[in-house]
């Protein structure tokens, strides 16, 4: 079990921790970006309403229902269509890392991070994005918007390259890595290849955010 | 003129240039984020295909159509609905910065960014909203998913600070803070606090991707 990870029983033994629950929802698909570049996968994400990227999913208090329907239930607020979540499609729980960057908190938070994958049919993730937009209740208050996740990569690094170097919130770049391998999606040439990119794209944005702090 | 600008005679005399237009739509709104924090705007961006954050919009080649008309002609695809955009619209025009963070072009880059921005009621953005994560030809092709940006700051820099944190494309990052400004959405304060917080955000995520690069 790698670092920080608990079992799910060991997570649920912690009676002051705080659990929150994500999922990533993904899709196979046949289409090609400019008809050209295979697509491969549909993944969603979100971006949240503190401004960073994240997986569906919020806070469940395990005293009042399992984790699962927690989770079952934070997806209808954001998503805005039912979507059942089972303790089958449990990936791992682990402590979230510190949640500000200037924190000095132990590595061992009391947030406990649970994450779930669910694999769909590409109609159905095209479903939840149409209902994200317009009937979800969370949508422009908890929820900013549902993006897709590019698996390619373009010349110049553009596709997954570029969007790893964005920010996430807590553990969701290392759960989105970590699922990309676990699941066969990218290899692991195609994956460092993308990181590799995505440092380099991250030194540029330093650059042009000193600049802005820089302006009168 | 800030440095880069042109005016848009200039801008489109270049004969051998590239030219693109983006549009930035915004709303006011009365919501408010967990019933106290005040949303203030809704401002557009998007997830786009090479995964960086950007304004909608795209190529326009000047002399088979205006720029407007172009303009109007992507954000149909991007959006899937209609929304003229006028030549008073228009809010500046700049060389675009080297397209690659590792490019070594000279910077005044053959391409050059048209900007404008549109003030619209909430509900006709809600409707662009629905309408780009359903029946827009580009979804999931050239666009990902339609986000807005959170202009309030919450504890620990959540927010404004953290989305501003994000990789965006070419001049992106730079035409939504300049807007922040000139339309009174946001005082310098803010953004000052705002951006001081993206940089340490964004530090944090040097540290995740290079621990991620190191994974075997």
């Amino acid at each position: 079990m790698a670092s920080g990870q608990l079992s799910r029983a060991e997570a649920l033994a912690c009676s002051d921790c705080l659990h929150a629950c994500h999922v990533m929802l993904y899709s196979d698909t046949q289409r090609q970006l400019f008809g050209k570049i295979p697509i491969r996968h549909i993944i969603l994400m979100q971006m949240r309403f503190d401004g960073l990227l994240g997986f569906p999913g919020g806070l469940v208090n395990p005293s009042e229902e399992t984790l699962e329907a927690g989770l079952t239930r934070e997806l209808s607020e954001e998503l805005g269509v039912p979507l059942p979540i089972s303790v089958e499609d449990h990936v791992d729980s682990r402590h979230a890392p510190p949640s500000s960057p200037s924190s000095c908190r132990s590595p061992s938070s009391r947030l406990i991070t649970h994450f779930y994958v669910k694999k769909m049919e590409e109609e159905q993730i095209r479903e939840v994005e149409r209902a994200a937009a317009s009937t979800a209740t969370d949508h422009g208050h908890e929820v900013l918007g549902m993006v897709r996740v590019p698996l390619y990569a373009m010349k110049r690094g553009g596709g997954l390259g570029s969007f790893l170097s964005h920010s996430f919130i807590g553990n969701a770049r290392s759960q989105l890595i970590d699922s990309l391998l676990r699941l066969n999606l990218v290899t692991h040439e195609e994956l460092h290849e993308a990181l590799t990119h995505s440092l380099k794209r991250h030194s540029h944005t330093a650059g042009d955010l000193k600049a802005a702090l820089a302006l009168p």
